[in-house]
């Protein structure tokens, strides 16, 4: 059988094909510009002989629904997929669940309208979602679709870590609170993480740092989300691409006063003008690196926040565990920017996190590794993340039983 | 020779008189309802035979300027003061010095154009303290006035603590950064520390806890602040009696749209509405103590989250810090909230913290002392602070030599 994965933005529709005996991927693109002029799309696919092969195309594509027909046509056209029939479900990604959904979740009319209950929280993303998700129910009536959302993992948080210390009214009636994201992701390393420690993740405490453009850090206590960095929305936490995370929220009182900002433009500064690009002009890591090479006092400056930012999550999730078997560091930047998880980690003996700078300076590895030494009592471990194969398995686990609750 | 240490508000004036070769407090008190129709002034002070005497008054202050009239004339009254010319300084809380005030600093006009000039960053204190300078001077234009401010003993911290990730141009233009208060507190605390353990303040990496109505941690290295919880203003950290400390900055966003508050809505909310009385409804902790012993479930949640961000914070600054070699809890919550430091440090054996429960509980106990086993590499003291001593020592030590800069 075969699980189609999508994730769908406002303009932009990301999907992959996985074949669910094997768990390879088979295709995977996106179709962008979603109702511009001329829009795109990329495919990458195995061919019959197991030969990557890619291909791109422009042509408009006016609507969500026109998007997804092309997926699936370039599916068929690329024979990675044959009859509908061999799909055993679709699974989407959906970044706000609310308190509603603690589980992957099976989509009927009911799941559509507690997606669109909680669009106040993901004003952005859950429309998005939703417009992919009816065109696949439509489109495929006979395949289960099944929502799979970024918060779900983070459900298990105690109210000390999710409650914000504001008015209990805004929690009771507005739902106000800590959600976190990422949580697919943190989840996924976190079972390779107990995988490569030997043990049930039933039993490992792990703090896990997705580090991509945006970044969050999680706290896992008995395999369970028990505290992360992100919270009513992705902008709180680590310093990002373009987001601020942790302020004083009295910025925005000075904005708004000082500069005559109105909320639009303050929280356009804060989430795409902020983060990386906020601090040293550029957002991609990559660059980041070669300028501060170079000298570029704004980009060592941009690694140096970072970097002190992450350290202050390692404790205070260390503090909050007590014992922790295994820091994970994962996303763009935690799988390759060596010198953001050196900076991360030095100085923690004292915590037993010990690094291995050759193992951590390895830059030709790829793969799950070790980084710190054999004497480190906390392992730290780089684990590369894959959400969508996450999101598959899960949506097929889902489709696969009778769902328990909504 | 007497130190006076003058707090000036914007409607009321808190004052403590110190006698320098000893630094007992000969007299304090305050006038408070400044530009009301009736005001009230309370002092206490020690009579001749060393008996503490206490009297109030309800006569109408309508400017600072009568504030202060009155409390020397009650100096004068009560004997603790005779002549002016036994006045070797006055010293006076100032909340924000911006980047420029590394130290206390004797006032002559520039100083004052100096304190106006980052009013924008404390618009409701600074004008305050302004008031009472200005008036100080003019009545005692032979006594020195020195300003201390509670941000300078945080102007050590090295910029990836005190850089935002904002456009950059927010601190080249604005200064918008985390500046931290109650750094005389800090300061204070962090010194008969290093008695304690003694040794010099300067070897000393300390974490220390001001938790009063505002609440703050620092990072001590060195005996320098190299990190704290406050940020731009007293708003972000920990949660305080009103305040919310740290929150998604985005939740104001939330409350813009979705509930039509404007930013003065927002910003007293936040500030007046949110911290433990947000949560339980009550900003008292003795209050929410008994509350929650007698079951009260909202009283049992300020409790927990406060303590747990308190734990997050020694984590963090533990992370940053290295190495420990006390953390230290100090102000009405710091000094006496016996259940917020046990649950704040349980669990951090493996940081080297282990609570002496039979020393936390000890209620009786008064003055300075470890509360942590004998065996715990980290100490963990209880120390009351003395702003006002703090401020007046500084004062006397500011006017005694002749200043090094600005
Ligand atoms: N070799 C590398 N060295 C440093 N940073 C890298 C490297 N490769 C990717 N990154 C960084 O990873 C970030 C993107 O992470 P990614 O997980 O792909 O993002 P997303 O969150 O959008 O999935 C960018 O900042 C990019 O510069
Ligand atoms: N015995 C006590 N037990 C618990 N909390 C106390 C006790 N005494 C004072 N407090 C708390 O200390 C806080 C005030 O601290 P304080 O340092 O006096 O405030 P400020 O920051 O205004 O100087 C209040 O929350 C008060 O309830």
């Amino acid at each position: 059988m075969k699980v189609l994965v999508l994730n769908s933005g406002s303009s932009s529709i990301k999907y992959q094909l996985f074949r669910s005996e094997d768990w390879v991927a088979l295709a995977s693109g996106s179709v962008s510009r979603i109702g511009e002029p001329e829009g795109e799309i990329k495919e990458e696919w195995l061919d019959a002989s197991g030969n990557q092969q890619s291909g791109r195309a422009r042509v408009p594509i006016p609507t969500h629904q026109e998007g997804i027909d092309r997926i699936v046509k370039a599916l068929h056209e690329t024979r990675v997929l044959g009859d509908v029939s061999e799909l055993a479900a679709i699974g989407h990604r959906v970044v706000h669940g609310g308190e509603h959904f603690k589980r992957p979740t099976i989509v009927d009319d009911a799941v559509v309208a507690a997606i669109r209950g909680v669009v106040p929280l993901a004003p952005l993303h859950n429309p998005a979602h939703l417009a992919g998700i009816e065109v696949a129910r439509r489109l495929f009536p006979t395949v289960p679709s099944v929502a799979v959302f970024d918060t779900s993992f983070h459900q298990t948080m105690p109210r000390t870590s999710y409650r914000y210390a504001i008015p209990e009214w805004l929690y009771r009636e507005h739902r106000i609170r800590r959600y976190g994201f990422h949580g697919t992701s943190h989840y996924y390393v976190a079972k390779c993480a107990a995988a490569m420690l030997g043990r049930p993740l039933e039993g490992c405490n792990l703090i896990t740092l997705h580090l991509g453009n945006g970044c969050s850090a999680t706290a896992i206590r008995d395999g369970k989300s028990v505290d992360t960095s992100m919270g009513l929305t992705p902008l709180e936490g680590l310093v990002m691409g373009t987001r601020c995370g942790d302020i004083d929220p009295a910025v925005l009182f000075y904005l708004a006063k000082n500069l005559g900002l109105d909320t639009d433009a303050i929280e356009d500064l804060l989430n795409r003008q902020s983060g990386l690009l906020g601090i040293c002009g550029v957002n991609d890591m990559r660059e980041i690196d070669r300028l501060a090479e170079e000298g570029n006092d704004g980009a060592e400056l941009a690694i140096g926040i970072t970097a002190h930012r992450i350290k202050k999550y390692i404790g205070a999730y260390y503090a909050e565990l007590g014992r922790v078997d295994a820091v994970v560091f994962t996303g763009g930047i935690g799988e390759n920017a060596a010198e953001i998880r050196c900076r991360a980690c030095e100085g923690l003996e004292n915590l037993g996190i010990k690094m291995d700078d050759i193992a951590n300076y390895a830059l030709e590895e790829r793969g799950e590794r070790c980084i710190s030494t054999p004497e480190s009592a906390v392992q730290v471990l780089v684990i590369p993340t894959n959400e969508e194969l996450e999101i598959a398995q899960q949506s097929l686990a889902a489709a696969s039983e009778t769902p328990v609750d909504g």
